[in-house]
């Protein structure tokens, strides 16, 4: 049935029958390809049966749906012509794992990060209104997604608007983990346990008209409900209650597992490739907690990821020691700002991506008020994620022009733990640490440096005619440049561990004029507004030339992250040759 | 009396009839000041008895105030030690216009944009209940802030840890402009229209404990509240209804002027020095409005500052093509990107200090989707606002290395509105205008080119030995250079208007090998990350040196605007010194 379906006018000619069996065929799959491939499982099974009878009711692409964060739109994309790339599985990675212009115009925009639709579709709405033109704007967003602020705006300005929008809020009472236990989650809970009818609805003070769908996985009530608002002339808020996982038992009781997650055994549920290796964010964990036991000022701050740090049992052992805001990274930012004030040690961890929802909480609340918050920011690393909404290599332009920040890049373990415990204890000033990318590097010796010598860089080789700069993750690809300028051609360069990202070891940079030509700056970020820019600024009146290597400014997208390396220069080869030449040798 | 308190424990010995001729002193001062000396007028006029009655309630600083945007604080200033700043003329300039953690322990934070405060608040409260203290946590938030995506974070947050809280919503029924009619300001209506019984409490909804005042400006009744709730174990949101300019007739009636402004007559309201002479705000807002009658897709977004370019009666001629989301910048920025990709042509006008809300609005929502949103970046610049939390010379490290944007730098009226005039009608790219800052410079000649040409340099001199890159605002301080260069010193340097600060014209750039051994970039901006770091970068394997001029990476405040530029070298004989000594003269 699912192969036949070409465009959704093939489902809006089906029978009622034919749709259940549709939503069948959807969720197996679903199964099979999340079981064998990976993606984001849960939030889709959840909602098959909604996209189902959304595809059926409204008329895409005259009306428009947009998906927060879009991670649940596999079953939109089964339904609009791309059934092949979930049922063959040579066509898996024909599509993304979330909503992009360019393989259909069901899908409007590219989307990675939350609470953000509402937002679109207030726009879109509004420019429909400018057309005079009249179609639905169907707006899609799960209940973790509306701790996010730009939610609530996007709310307030429809609500504002006062035309034509459907917002859906689909409640399967789980965000990534799961929700924190107030605010607008005691809202919902609220709505949910007295069937929509609870008093001080926030919808409704908003000015939505507002319905509650208790069976949200119930195919005909969904198509009942989505035909009473269609076309309405006014905002409208339909508030369904659906089931992460739903239809496969152990992602219906595991839900957090079961947000998103690579190969796994579709009879049992196991992840095929759990491993129990340390890792830069298990020894992070670690280390953390034992701060937490140890200091109960020490707190561990996140915004709706707290996996990346600590499973939950290390978050039941942190108690009131961890805290997550739900994903609202700017509470995050500005509350461990509020926290350090008083007294506390924050620690918040953030993915670099997301990190890019809180520069003026940067800028405005942490550093400016120049706060001991502790930053540790994830996958900031050209190889980290990569699908283009969700790129974590822009976190040097984005954060270390902001004054009073100390920025710092790690390169193996040992260094990395003293960096962090350093930044816990000292109260001078804001501190991000560049937690590495890749297997974990431990040197066997514990890192004496005194941090509060800012802007120190570590010479690891003295030599001369050209100085290599290894930033963070980039130190190992120095080191082997390094070693073939030696072995190959009999250049004893000088290698250095920058260590702060955030400002320059001058006196270091003045003194390379001496016996040195070059300098080369080597780093897994962006190029542009980048840490080797800052080198090239300082030498570009003297006599040292400087080359910078690092990634071009582009949303690359699914890309193979050594192809990229070293369409940028990034290896060993290109960078060892352009030392050559420029040494004229 | 207020001349007799040097803390609020004076204010706490005092009677009821001192303490409201305490609120009789207070307004006088703030008309006297205000009225002399500029500042934030109807706001403080508004919280003068409700801040008198929190100091004689409350204990600062054991119980922390936190005022949001804090441009009310000034009463709160008189009460803790300050009142001769608001007394003597002379000492007017000895405090900030926000809470200073430097003027006093009273204040807990620099802050000057809006709907951080209950973030902030929650990380206070937390770190209080962490270390086992007591104390009341008080935050004051204006109803124009909780339009804010951050101010309902931080409300989710506080009602998440469940501890002593009191957020006071100061309701004075106005943003800076007016407010937005739907969601949050309905919820607030129907509040204030039912003396806080309506029901569908959003307050309620998120778990508060709810108290409404309607008579916020009557100290005993304000009193009474602040003493009931003082020492709750729990969250509490008191809304309280004030009147912003209360008590000065003028400042009643005619609340969008009298939110801030420069000197006034105190007798008829009259502010003193308005101009109507054309500046590049209203030669940009009479564009805009043209465009606007001319074409039903062209719409300007804002986002709470409406007249930065539109007076009120534009706003009228405007009707649906302009909207005001409140202040929630990100909203602005993202329903621009939904306006844009459903065929209207929105114009979003920021100021540059606010933009920096909005990066991953940019970066995920703009840029990602790669929608023609037109955005008019105002006071960016480092001569343009000057208090350390408003500064505007971060927007080229900000924006500028974010892929697809396309950030222009216009140099003289008809170049500017030529390239806003291409933005508004393109369909390829998202293009930001860096709005001049200072007097209108019109050249009497129209802008001819090919803005579709990206990153297509002018030479307005060709020379030799020296290429002069004189960055928008920055452009006229390069003519100078030049001048004095030919003049005194036989020079004919290059002189170089960029026009594109997101892309190197190379070819230019490569060709100055041939007679050029210097290149220098003039920006207004930050210097690390700016737009000259790019050139020094790309020239830096090259024969070429480079020099580069922008403002050091500092929270500069309160500073004299040609002191600082000529501290990071921006003055001509300092430029003229450098060259000479590069070049060898």
């Amino acid at each position: 049935m699912l192969e036949k379906i070409q465009s959704p006018a093939d489902l809006k000619a089906m029978s009622q029958n034919d749709l259940e069996q549709v939503v069948v065929e959807a969720r197996q799959a679903l199964l099979e390809k999340t079981s064998h491939h990976g993606g984001h499982n849960g939030p889709n099974f959840g909602v098959v049966e909604m996209t189902v009878a959304l595809h059926y009711v409204f008329n895409s692409p005259i009306d428009k749906f947009i998906f927060d964060v879009s991670h649940q739109s596999y079953v939109h994309k089964m339904l609009t012509g791309r059934a092949q790339a979930f049922l063959d599985p040579k066509h898996y990675d024909d599509v993304s794992g979330y909503t992009n212009p360019k393989e259909s115009d069901h899908d409007l925009f590219t989307v990675g990060h939350t609470s953000t639709s509402l937002s679109l579709a207030s726009g879109v709405a509004k420019a429909r209104d400018l057309k005079d033109e009249h179609s639905n704007v169907v707006a899609v967003i799960g209940d973790g997604s509306l701790s996010g602020g730009l939610a609530y705006e996007g709310l307030n300005q429809i609500a504002t608007t006062g035309t034509n929008t459907i917002v859906i809020v689909n409640d399967n009472e789980q965000s990534i983990a799961a929700n924190p236990k107030g605010g607008i989650y005691t809202a919902l809970r609220r709505l949910r346990e007295s069937d929509g009818q609870a008093s001080d609805n926030i919808f409704k003070a908003l000015g939505f008209d507002y319905y509650y769908l208790d069976k949200g996985n119930d195919l005909a009530a969904l198509i009942a409900l989505f035909q009473e608002v269609k076309d309405s002339d006014h905002p409208v808020l339909l508030h369904i209650h659906t089931q992460k996982g739903h239809g496969v038992s152990f992602m219906e009781t595991n839900r957090e597992a079961f947000h998103a997650g690579g190969p796994f055994d579709p009879q049992t549920g196991y992840y095929l490739k759990g491993s129990n290796e340390p890792s830069y964010n298990s020894v992070t964990g670690d280390f953390l907690l034992e701060k937490i036991k140890k200091d109960p000022r020490v707190i561990a701050v996140n915004a709706g990821t707290p996996m990346v740090l600590f499973n939950q049992e290390q978050r039941k052992e942190a108690g009131q020691q961890f805290v997550d805001v739900g994903i609202a990274e700017e509470e995050a930012a500005t509350m461990s700002t509020g926290l350090a004030k008083n007294g506390a040690k924050p620690v918040w961890y953030v993915s670099s991506t997301f990190m890019q929802r809180t520069y003026d909480q940067w800028s405005h609340d942490i550093a400016l008020n120049n706060q001991p918050v502790t930053v540790l920011v994830h996958a900031a690393s050209v190889n980290a994620m990569n699908d283009e909404s969700h790129l974590g290599f822009f976190d040097i332009p984005f954060l270390s022009h902001i004054p009073n920040v100390v920025y710092l890049a790690p390169t193996n373990k040992e260094e990395h733990l003293a960096m962090l415990d350093w930044a816990i204890e000292q109260q001078e000033h804001p501190v991000a640490i560049r937690v590495p990318v890749g297997p974990l590097k431990e040197i066997g010796q514990a890192d004496e440096t005194d941090y509060s010598i800012l802007n120190k860089n570590q010479v690891t080789q003295a030599g001369s005619q050209v100085a290599i700069f290894g930033l963070g993750n980039s130190y190992g690809l120095a080191e082997e440049v390094t070693r073939v300028l030696q072995e190959q051609h009999g250049i004893k360069a000088t290698l250095v561990n920058p260590k702060f990202i955030t400002g320059l070891d001058k006196e270091l940079l003045d003194s390379l004029s001496a016996n040195h030509q070059l300098v080369v700056t080597l780093e897994d970020g962006l190029l542009e507004g980048g840490y080797g820019q800052t080198i090239a600024s300082y030498l570009g009146n003297s006599d040292l030339k400087v080359q910078n290597y690092g990634i071009d400014k582009h949303f690359h997208d699914r890309y193979d992250r050594q192809e990229l390396m070293a369409q940028n220069g990034l290896s060993v080869d290109t960078i060892v040759n352009n030392v050559l030449l420029t040494l004229g040798k």
